[in-house]
C-alpha cells in the first residue's frame, strides 16, 4: 500500500496516512460519513455525482461541504442510459410519504436502477488508483426507504466482487467498504453528526430541488422524524424561516 | 418480466422476446458473443462505453457492428476520476507481449481498475429499467491477459451482487450475467464467430490505436495466435494488406 508519510520531524511516531474515497451526496448522511472517516484518522477523498439528478441542489451542498472540510473532491459525470426512475424523470411525480418503510416489497418510485453499485465502481476504480484502503458510503438500512442496494447484504456480496474482480483484492488487499451508519436510525445518525461539528444547515435532503424542502417526501419525511426523535432543531430549517 | 410480445396473426404459437444488453466493445470476442446472444433468442440492445481509452478505433468498431447487426446501440461516456492504465494514459507505454500469460501475479499495465465492475454497473441498471433478463459481455479467461475481471469468479460474486443490490434481484428476477465464452480459447472464440457469421474484418483488438494493428501488444498477440490455431486467416489483415 502506497500510503503518504507524514513530514514529521520523529518519524517513528508517525503512522502513514489512511486514504479513502468518500461518496458524497450533499445529504446529511453522506457529510456524517464524511467527517466520521476523518475521526477514524482517513485523509479523504470525495466523490460527488451528477448523474441526471432532477435538481443540482445536492451537489452544490455536497460541494459546500467538501469546501468547508477542506478535502479534495471531484464531481463524476455519470451518463445513466435510461431514466428509470422518478429522481431522474421529471415527468414522474415525486411520492409523498406515506408508505410503511422498511419492507423491500414496497421499493418506490425513487429508486434508480443499480445507482449505489455503480457509484461504487467508480469509487473502486479511483480507490485502487491511489492505492487507497477504504471507501465509505453512509447508506443505512434503519428507515432506508426500501432500496434493495441500502442494505448489508448488498455490501457483504460487494466485497466479495471487489476481493474477486480487482488486482488489489486478487494480491490481498481489497480495498474495504465501510458502512459506518448501517444500523444507525436516523436520530443516531444526526447526534453523531452533532458530535462530529457536521454542518447540518449546509445538508440537503429534499428529493425535490425547490428554495425550501417540500416537507412531505420520502426524504423530508425521515429528516424530520430523525431530526425530531434526536430532540434537535433542523438547522436547515432554523436557517430558512 | 415486461417482454415485448410478437406481432404474429397467431399468437400461442410465438413466445414473448427475451430483452438482453451486450457490452461491446469493438473487439472480437464481444462481437461473437453478440452474435451468440441473437442465435440464442435474445433481443440485443448494445452498449459501447467510451471511458477515455487511448484511441477511438475500437469505438467506430462497435458501432459499425451495431449497425451490420441492426441493432439499438448507446454510446455511454464514462467519465473515470483517474488515468490509473496504460489503456488511458498516452504517457505510459502499451508493453509489447513478452509475458507467460494466465497468472493472476503478472496484471499488466493495461489492467484498468474496476473496469468491468464499471461496465457491467452501467449494463445492470439499463438492463432492470428496460426488463431485461440478461447481460451478455465476451470476457474469457484462457487467454486473459492477467484481469482479474475476466475470471469465472468475478461473475459468480457480481451475480450474487445483482441478486442483492437490485430492485429485480430481492423480488428473485435478478438480470442473469452470460458469460459465453469464459472458458474458449481464443481459436474457439473464432470458430464459433466464423459459424455465426461474425464480420472479423470489422472488429479492433489492438490496443493502439494506428491505421494497421502493431502485431505486438498482447492483443494483437492473442489474436494472431487465435487465427493461427483455427487455420483461419484473420480477414482484418487481409483486407488491409
Amino acid at each position: 500500500m502506497k500510503n503518504k508519510k507524514c513530514s514529521h520531524a520523529v518519524r517513528r511516531a508517525c503512522l502513514p496516512v489512511r486514504q479513502a474515497i468518500v461518496l458524497l451526496s450533499g445529504g446529511l448522511d453522506s457529510a456524517v460519513t464524511l467527517y466520521y472517516a476523518k475521526k477514524r484518522g482517513f485523509s479523504c477523498s470525495c466523490l460527488i455525482f451528477d448523474y441526471g439528478q432532477r435538481h443540482r441542489k445536492e451537489i452544490e451542498s455536497a460541494k459546500k461541504i467538501s469546501r468547508l472540510f477542506d478535502c479534495k473532491a471531484q464531481v463524476i459525470n455519470i451518463d445513466l442510459p435510461h431514466k428509470g426512475s422518478a429522481l431522474l424523470d421529471k415527468k414522474v411525480k415525486i411520492p409523498e410519504h406515506a408508505r410503511t418503510y422498511g419492507r423491500v416489497s414496497s421499493i418506490p418510485v425513487t429508486y434508480v436502477p443499480a445507482r449505489n453499485i455503480i457509484f461504487l465502481s467508480f469509487a473502486l476504480s479511483f480507490a485502487e488508483t491511489l492505492s487507497a484502503e477504504a471507501i465509505f458510503i453512509g447508506a443505512h438500512s434503519h428507515d432506508y426507504s426500501g432500496y434493495p442496494d441500502c442494505r448489508p447484504e448488498f455490501y457483504r456480496e460487494f466485497s466479495r466482487t471487489i476481493a474477486q474482480g480487482t488486482k488489489a483484492g486478487v494480491e490481498g488487499k481489497a480495498v474495504k467498504i465501510y458502512t459506518p451508519l448501517i444500523d444507525k436510525t436516523k436520530a443516531e445518525i444526526i447526534k453523531l453528526g452533532i458530535s462530529l461539528g457536521v454542518p447540518f444547515q449546509f445538508t440537503w435532503s429534499c428529493y425535490q430541488g425547490k428554495k425550501r424542502p417540500c416537507g412531505k417526501c420520502d426524504s423530508c419525511y425521515f429528516r424530520a422524524r430523525g431530526f425530531g426523535e434526536a430532540g434537535i432543531d433542523d438547522p436547515l430549517l432554523v436557517g430558512s424561516r
